[in-house]
């Protein structure tokens, strides 16, 4: 946690002071190993970041005054569309993807997405907020990604994904792609990333038509987990 | 498994063919579920690549006849300094890294390593290549990647370091580095990553003495496991 995400609920008075109890005590305890009078990274979820001075901290609360004076790191511009991976692969990717700054995420299906993962616990609000908070302590950010469930592929690509690309570059990973994937764009963009195995045939046909070009990584082919990291670092 | 391993002991004969048990059989019947006739993607490993035609396969023994008629993709000219990461992320990173092309990895000591962490069974020799060997399964590669050990970080930085850099470029990541990342460079790089929290001051003076340039991904702080994959695509 290199920054202590705060919640408007934390808040005890209108000058900054902020009562934390849970997990984020225990970590200030024993990862910190905070003591009164240290200061601390924080951020207001959706706000401002800064630094938080220790007040108090006992095994049940930890007292602090902050002090918010900084903006969080820009928003990549970047719209990420990822065919639903395996439950336990889901909740790493939608940490990596928060901590790289992602704002946009929509989990599709695809022909290559087992059903069951449509009905993991772990796609419920809160589950799927946990990690992209824990994504955001670990980069130092505090804006929130907004992250949709289209179930259903065709009505996405096409009823949404025409809204969806306006202004963007459109581009879908695709291992056989002829077209490098392009590095540093200035561009806004509209990624699609397909399950493990890759989108079918027809899934890729479907972007095409929306107007996405295929790229590749290179020649080997590389789980979901890693294309991820790899595809956002080389656009940006 | 895009590419199914074969072992020198897999051969049968000297005229291609070759007989798997164990995970790859039960992957093959399970993931694949290839019968008699069906043509599957192998390579043998440090050498060539090609396609395997299944002349026989029961719940005991995968028998094919392979062909191999291509060469694996081109290492990647990167040395990876890698202070050691906690044993379950240190698994996945070896099968990402290996997955990426990296070939060289050596695994160092440093002020933030938890010193249990070196007595992990994950770093005995079979346990590492076993998932140095799924990142090439992943790839589609044969070429292992050679690991080494470092756990005295002053005898590493000193006596070795000199050699290892010659000839490329050296760069450290390190968060608050005022130098970019250089993106898509043609020359060989040794790239050195901290441990979760980052290198000490003394460490990274210790790598600008040998001639390494701190060098930083943007504001956000990643996580070694997302750092990687991110370093690796920016850089080549």
């Amino acid at each position: 946690m290199n920054l202590i995400l705060l919640l408007p609920e934390d808040t005890i008075d209108g000058a900054g002071r902020v009562q934390l109890r849970g997990r984020r005590l225990r970590h200030v305890l024993e990862v910190h190993r905070a003591e009164k009078g240290d200061e601390l990274r924080v951020g207001l979820l959706g706000g401002r970041m800064g630094m938080g001075r220790v007040l108090d901290i006992t095994s049940d609360v930890l007292e602090m005054e902050v002090r918010l004076d900084s903006e969080p790191p820009k928003p990549l511009p970047l719209s990420l569309i990822l065919a639903l991976p395996r439950p336990k692969v889901l909740r790493r990717v939608l940490r990596t993807v928060s901590s790289l700054g992602v704002k946009r995420i929509i989990l599709i299906n695809s022909r290559r997405v087992e059903k069951s993962f449509w009905q993991s616990p772990f796609l419920g609000t809160e589950a799927m907020n946990e990690q992209l908070m824990l994504g955001l302590e670990q980069a130092r950010d505090t804006l929130l990604p907004e992250i949709r469930l289209c179930p259903l592929f065709n009505p996405f690509v096409e009823d949404e994904l025409p809204g969806l690309v306006q202004s963007t570059l459109p581009l879908v990973a695709h291992p056989i792609a002829l077209t490098e994937c392009p590095r540093n764009t200035d561009q806004a963009v509209t990624l699609a990333i397909g399950p493990e195995g890759g989108f079918i045939p027809y899934e890729v046909e479907k972007f095409v038509s929306a107007g996405f070009t295929p790229i590749h990584l290179g020649e080997r082919i590389l789980s979901v987990e890693t294309a991820v990291p790899a595809l956002i670092s080389r656009l940006f």
